[in-house]
């Protein structure tokens, strides 16, 4: 057995039963030991950044790691920024990027360069295998280190795939997470029945069940203290029958007032709140200053039992307020922000995944869609954009049987727009609603934000998507997905039923306010 | 004045007059600076690595450093392919890089990634901007460090670009070239001398101007030695009154075959031949045991004079044999890539630039132009696929009066494609021809190369871009390229022929056999 079908094999005897890739000749073994398991299921992108963000969507509703395919350091270079945002999330994904045959490493050919270097800015756990007989072995310890929340990335030399004599390795056992220790949930506990206005801050695997979600609701309804969630979680369960639970928003001086006057901050889950930018003047975090941070639980601990042990402590009895089902009215006329979420928030499925990459067309998305049919929503981590269309690739592979939504911004949309082919090719149920508006809106506010507005016809040519008009209908026509443009809150409403009453990828190219 | 506003003059000032951009917020007091200093040109890009391939193809038609503006690490990391396509081809390029503002360093806030990791994986130069009377500074220095013939990075916190207390800086001289010393030069006309087969290895700036082409011919009039150039040469001169210098093949076979017999190489402006990759059983180099490799001018060095300083010594009379002018008649019906080539080679205007990334559809390519009007070829000098769109954008940014024609893979082609709108936009004279094979062809033969073969529906699915077919014509319409198919010669003449007749952009497909 040589080295790449015993690295195809491993993967799959540890739950990884899907690969993401974008090959090139180094490769080539990989490649051709698909054919021998069937087990692996190969999903062709035609970017790299396209494999990376759908690995990260299949993570997050899949709750396991997919295999990346790249190629060295070009490849993994373009599937950076979506790994990225895979680390922001905490994500498993395993990477295998090829190299060079051991033996021509040192003769510098000209896709030579530092995979290691590249590998660590995203990877908790790296590993060059060294030799054929290791391969296995290595591919099994790169599943468990993902499997608790993580990238990791193993360097495949093409020599140490096209060699003999490896054998398939045993998985890794996976440690499950630490659990809190009861003196921290009691310091906790007595913050909350100080009776000071106090938060509940939750984010990464305590928002993405009911569980977490429930829970952080009884101590909420027993204690008096307020529930909100970090700005971008990885995975956010919603819908009616579940306790409203606000984003912190992106915005600095919203956050600020979101958080105005706690005096504690529990965090379960989630990472201390800082903005996303610095801007002149403003403090880098929303926390206010007499305001006194309680980790609860870090990210990768059990946040959730963490929460039922809090409850047990605080508001044994207490029942959580729950959203009851409702949504918007179909809306009528132009087609703003807002009437596109009261469609999506009027007509969305029970079950479905929202991809939501909307910023700043976004506005009421979660408003309006609080009282839906139960749905997943997954949102971007790392800030790096470009995730949106390839998370819904991994979503929809992940969870065939579930709708995919995907409410995506036009400029980030452009960045790995290649990922609807794939979506054509595998007919994944995905659709998406384009917030075209013909700009970097969230740029723009931006530039006015950061104290440099004012500025200039030049400046604003810079945050422009027009001269000319992106035509989306034309691109995904191109990429073999039909589709349609809506300019009105009915065309929308329309365009969107037909979408999910039909199988397979849709796109709808929702004609904002600003599109010249 | 800030420190973009510094930042930005002390760049004109040193002859950076383009900025090819993908801003963020960290990048909003550079983009509002754009408009207090015309003398800078700003050009928009949907994705980084369209940015950065148009830095390369800038460098290498104009001969001096654009700049590019990225945000962040996820920025660079979209940008690194075509930056490690730059640093292979030496053309000079000046990064810079947004961060967040030092303050918010230590927040860990989500975009926060080690950019100085990944920016000295492609980078010769590497200067994060620690203060902002600093700024101006650095940046004369990193043009400096770049024209050299790198990539030079300044990675720039927001505040840095922010506060006031700049002062443009004035530019820092530029070292020519070094010399190659006499001894050398003798050592390698003892060489040739010898009357031992000998062949001339050109590559970087030597191939870039007629002076090194033609004295390289004059050698090889006077000593006999066979003239070759690196397989992917940065830039070329090309066309009839220059010799005939063919490039050693890519594929190992064939470039074992070129080099056969050779006991002495000399290399001029280029580095030891490799293989671009290694496959079972084949030795790493297409150089033979017996052969001594001489290295007359490394990159960087005085190439041009070197051979000048030879030419004096081993063939002071000669006269180089030059190609007459000539071009193949239009070829008529099936369109293979010979028949594309030969429809290039038979309408190619004087003083065009062809940026190949045709791969395996260039057969013939070489061959069929060599006779043609004189034209620069731009080549993919680092094997990092996606170069072609990018650069075509960046050689018209350069040269706004000499027409550019992409000779264009369509793998390729989807992984910058983005570089159309921007070409749209700038209504720049570009000419995409995309070969339009359906498949990665490339590695078809790959897989048949490594001894991988015989590979099953499943492997040849990884490498197939049908089901569905790509629609280059709606995709180059979606950003605004007039766009035409070609299925015969003749029709690929007649579009050739109209796109070169009128301004801006245009996109031809030329459909070739494979293409489902």
């Amino acid at each position: 057995m040589n080295g790449a079908q015993a690295l195809i094999r491993t993967l799959v005897g540890a739950g990884v039963g899907v690969c993401f890739a974008n090959p090139g000749t180094s490769e080539m073994h990989f490649v051709a030991a698909l054919d021998e398991v069937p087990e692996m299921r190969g999903v062709l992108t035609l970017f790299e950044g396209v494999a990376t963000g759908a690995a990260d969507g299949y993570a997050r509703m899949a709750g396991r790691p997919a295999a990346t395919l790249l190629h060295l350091g070009p490849g993994l270079g373009n599937g950076l920024a979506n790994l990225h945002n895979a680390r922001r999330g905490r994500a498993p994904v395993v990477n295998v990027v090829g190299d060079h045959a051991r033996s021509h490493k040192r003769l510098d050919a000209p896709l030579e360069s530092d995979i290691d270097a590249l590998a660590g800015t995203v990877s908790s756990w790296v590993r060059r295998s060294l030799c054929t007989s290791d391969v296995a072995g290595d591919a099994a310890e790169a599943v468990a280190a993902a499997a608790r929340g993580a990238v990791a990335t193993l360097i495949l030399p093409a020599d140490v795939s096209w060699e003999d004599g490896a054998a398939v390795a045993d998985p890794v056992a996976v440690r499950p997470a630490p659990r809190v220790a009861d003196a921290v949930v009691a310091d906790v506990a007595a913050a909350l029945r100080s009776g000071e206005p106090a938060v509940l801050f939750l984010g990464g695997d305590v928002v993405a069940g009911e569980a977490g979600l429930l829970t952080a609701g009884q101590i909420a309804a027993g204690t008096g203290a307020r529930l909100m969630t970090e700005t971008f979680p990885a995975r956010t369960v919603r819908g009616a029958g579940l306790p409203d639970v606000s984003r912190l928003p992106y915005p600095p001086e919203m956050a600020m007032a979101a958080l105005a006057g706690t005096k504690h901050l529990v965090l379960a889950g989630a990472t201390r709140p800082v903005h996303f930018f610095a801007y002149p003047g403003v403090p880098g975090t929303p926390v206010p200053e007499d305001c006194t941070v309680h980790v609860l639980a870090e990210p990768g601990e059990d946040g959730v039992a963490a929460l039922q042990d809090l409850a047990g402590l605080v508001a044994p009895d207490a029942k959580p307020e729950l959203l009851e089902a409702s949504r918007p009215e179909l809306p009528a006329g132009q087609l703003t922000p807002r009437a596109l979420a009261a469609v999506v928030g009027a007509l969305l499925p029970e079950g479905a995944i929202v991809v939501d990459e909307a910023l700043t067309s976004g506005v009421g998305l979660d408003e309006l869609t609080s009282g839906a049919p139960r749905h997943d929503r997954l949102a971007l981590t790392g800030g790096a954009i470009g995730d949106g269309l390839p998370m819904a690739v991994g979503a929809a592979v992940a969870c065939p049987d579930r709708p995919v939504i995907g409410i995506q911004a036009d400029g980030s949309a452009m960045y790995t727009v290649q990922a609807l082919w794939t979506q054509a090719r595998e007919q994944l149920d995905v659709t998406t609603i384009v917030c075209d508006n013909g700009s970097y809106a969230i740029l723009e506010g931006e530039l006015d934000r950061v104290g440099a507005g004012g500025g200039g016809t030049r400046a604003e040519q810079l945050l422009r998507l027009d001269g000319p008009a992106l035509d989306f209908v034309a691109l995904a026509a191109g990429m073999g997905v039909p589709a349609t443009r809506a300019t009105t809150a009915e065309e929308l409403a329309d365009a969107l039923r037909k979408a999910l009453a039909e199988p397979g990828p849709h796109l709808i190219d929702a004609v904002l306010p600003g599109r010249g």
